[in-house]
């Protein structure tokens, strides 16, 4: 997904060109960096495209030369972060030599190092853009979406491998659990940063584990 | 605590009297209930006062003699939409005869018709707050968070009731597995309303109940 929008957007030459002192993709992958951070922790609508430029000293007239307006950069911004994230599952579920269950729990103690990382004050960017657009704005739901199924996929396959290993009861509808953990992990993402702790993140991975069905 | 809110405001004086051809408190009313529908549709910051006042036609000095400003305004919408919900809860968990499972059950499903009469737009007003604003803002983190208290109280009590009842495994830990509820109860009204269909709530409710841990 984002190859074809860093294609979409090196086609664009509107605007001034670069004046940051940094090469072309390094402007942009900065610009894009930026956003994710800033849009982590104060969500898209609270965050101004004058605080980004600001932080990372790149000129309005520059920014245009990247991005059409903010929504085109929310959506590079939601694309570069859903491939971030979809790594970091593949590191822990997929590329493992673990147990499942303990790939997954490997994978939670991650999500909360990263949340601990910055003080619990960035949530989830996925979730974040859920609450603020949702309903409200067809194609960032479409995404969003998305990008929630691609998550929930991983996690399933993962079920799946801890019933094959029978750490799990060979009945289990691992789709549905997939999606009741990640509708809950979001949850618990969104209260540790409302608590600015771990405390919700760490009470639902221990639940989930207590309550799996086990062989 | 709406009492004493409204106590509060009803001490202020300042701005125009009302000129909407409604009364005192009915003015007052109206300005709360709109602002439950809108900012549980597209959450505080994307709310303007004047979206509000167009609505129900109030002149904007008059909301000054209601509320101090719009954060005020905010807090009271809040504590408003608390004891609303805490009405819902204490209906279905408290004042009845049901088996407590049932009760929570008929909470659940009380809780996604809300959601369908209008649509999946309208979220949970405390999940929208405390996405927006969650740690960036002292006041309203500290009343998301009692809010919350409370609400898991009734949910936690009611399975204290199942434990009584023997339909719920007696080492269950009443406390923890209704903070997991509510944590994720709190994931799945937020992807109902991306979605704009039940199917997140009635997946999460139907794969809570059937983890739980039975005697």
């Amino acid at each position: 997904m984002t190859n074809t929008n860093q294609t979409n957007s090196s086609t664009r030459k509107r605007g001034r060109p670069p004046k940051s002192g940094l090469g072309y993709e390094n402007t942009r992958d900065a610009l894009i960096r930026c956003g994710m951070e800033l849009l982590t922790e104060q969500g898209f609508i609270n965050t101004g495209l004058d605080q980004i430029l600001k932080k990372i000293k790149v000129p309005k007239g520059s920014f245009y030369h990247y991005f059409e307006n903010k929504e085109a950069f929310g959506y590079v911004v939601l694309e570069s972060y859903s491939d971030y994230f979809i790594h970091k599952l593949d590191k822990h579920l997929v590329h493992s030599e673990l147990p499942a269950l303990e790939r997954l729990q490997h994978f939670m103690e991650d999500a909360i190092e990263g949340m601990e990382r910055f003080d619990f004050k960035r949530g989830c960017l996925v979730g974040n853009l859920a609450q603020e657009f949702g309903c409200s704005h067809e194609f960032f739901k479409q995404k969003l979406e998305a990008v929630f199924n691609k998550w929930q996929q991983r996690i399933e396959s993962c079920l799946e491998l801890a019933k094959a290993e029978k750490t799990l009861a060979p009945d289990t509808d691992c789709k549905k659990l997939a999606q009741f953990f990640w509708i809950g992990w979001e949850g618990a993402v969104m209260h540790s940063k409302l608590n600015q702790n771990k405390q919700a993140m760490e009470l639902f991975g221990e639940q989930f584990f207590k309550l799996l069905p086990r062989t």
